[in-house]
């Protein structure tokens, strides 16, 4: 598959997904909730990519609670849609994970729609975390996005 | 409020509930499988009523999942429409929790679906009880649905 | 912040909800994707509050799809917490609905979340409407918010 | 109850999927409810290999409403896992659509769930249909399932 739409930055990660019946509101488009669900399933795809999954993370001692989320809707899926869900990792300084989303339908390459998040680290005392936790910067160092 | 159909049972519990813009699919119906959450909410609130919810079942060391669930669909029910979830609980002497379920429209009385739950009960090490927990009996004589 | 209960504006509306089993995610929160169904589920009772739900807009021939949501969260809430939603009516003089919102815990009025959205009018043929549709006009200089 | 991998009838349609995070309830277990989508996910799939979509169908003239669902809970699925959905079209002479389903584990094979589902035809003024549509007895013929 060619989506000719550069990535938005370095680390990258771009899946494809199926429309599911049940996404579809009575509008017959993708009801807009449900992108927040895309961006969570296309984060989690590139945690298993680049070893920083939910689960990687938790048995590191941490939970990743995001903070902020946003979404913006230029276009719409409906059934029988495929969409590409596209995720980057934005690089900050802060103790925080910050990704930008895209989301293409397949068939034209169209973007639908657009996002970012916010998470945070809490500690195994649900206690927000200030500094970067170690395994993080090692990831960073790894992944030369420091 | 007057629905005129009878209890299905002893120990029951009825509320209303608005049908959300999310829960209807692109036929313009609830879609199927949110019954299943609105089963589970009308579970919660009659354990709200009776004492037996989910967090004073936790807090008793016991977590309560479901085994089995069913439903039949009748009729629809659509936007602006307001349900009526009916939750009878069902004695049986096992170490379960069974349910049943109907689901009415506000406006006409209509019976828009039927259903059912068994849910068993699972100790901290999440092992299934074979024996009616002690607080369980208690519940059951309280409430004389032994 | 200050979490006193002033309405972030005039036109506004504020309902408690029950936080559902089914809500609530692995970290024991309600899972941050609920919130956009909480502020649909406002901005629709607030529809009813104000002659201006999906079915009012519907019936005048058009569509409201969101094309931008936002949401920051502060708190969480959990299984057993009854939350409560604040919904603002923003004006605008552009053909858009904005929205602000205010999620609140009950038990502490805690300020949980903030938000925000935008929806444009689409018309029969799903075109995008540019001025204002004549019955939203008046919907306005009905509740003086022109 | 044997776990081989039999499939469980001829027209069958067997499909891998990652459980979602927010498809994990309080408990760590994939919350119940999920399942009724997994169900229509995996029918789907096999609707799209069979050429009886829910696509294929609305251009008959058709929908397909599920008027009967279960589901029973064996073991469970949680974060990390993959599970595996198989679904079996059951034949039937009169005019409705039946599948059986069996969920698994991936990473052990084990057997997680069985369910069921019945869908009827509705025709395009939403009236039940008695009799098979034509273009389902071709379906049926073309598969050697009547």
């Amino acid at each position: 598959m060619s989506n000719k739409k550069e990535a938005c930055c370095a680390l990258t990660f771009r899946e494809p997904f199926r429309v599911r019946f049940s996404e579809v509101d009575s509008m017959r488009i993708v009801w807009h909730g449900e992108y927040i669900r895309y961006f969570e399933d296309g984060r989690e795809a590139f945690g298993h990519q680049y070893g920083i999954s939910y689960l990687d993370i938790f048995n590191q001692g941490y939970t990743l609670p995001v903070v902020e989320v946003s979404c913006q809707y230029k276009q719409s899926l409906t059934m029988g849609d495929t969409g590409i869900i596209e995720v980057c990792y934005v690089p900050t300084e802060s103790a925080k994970v910050c990704f930008e989303y895209r989301i293409f339908r397949d068939s034209d390459h169209a973007l639908v729609a657009t996002g970012s998040s916010v998470q945070v680290f809490l500690d195994q005392n649900n206690e927000l975390v200030l500094l970067n936790p170690p395994f993080y910067l090692e990831w960073k160092k790894r992944w030369k996005v420091l």
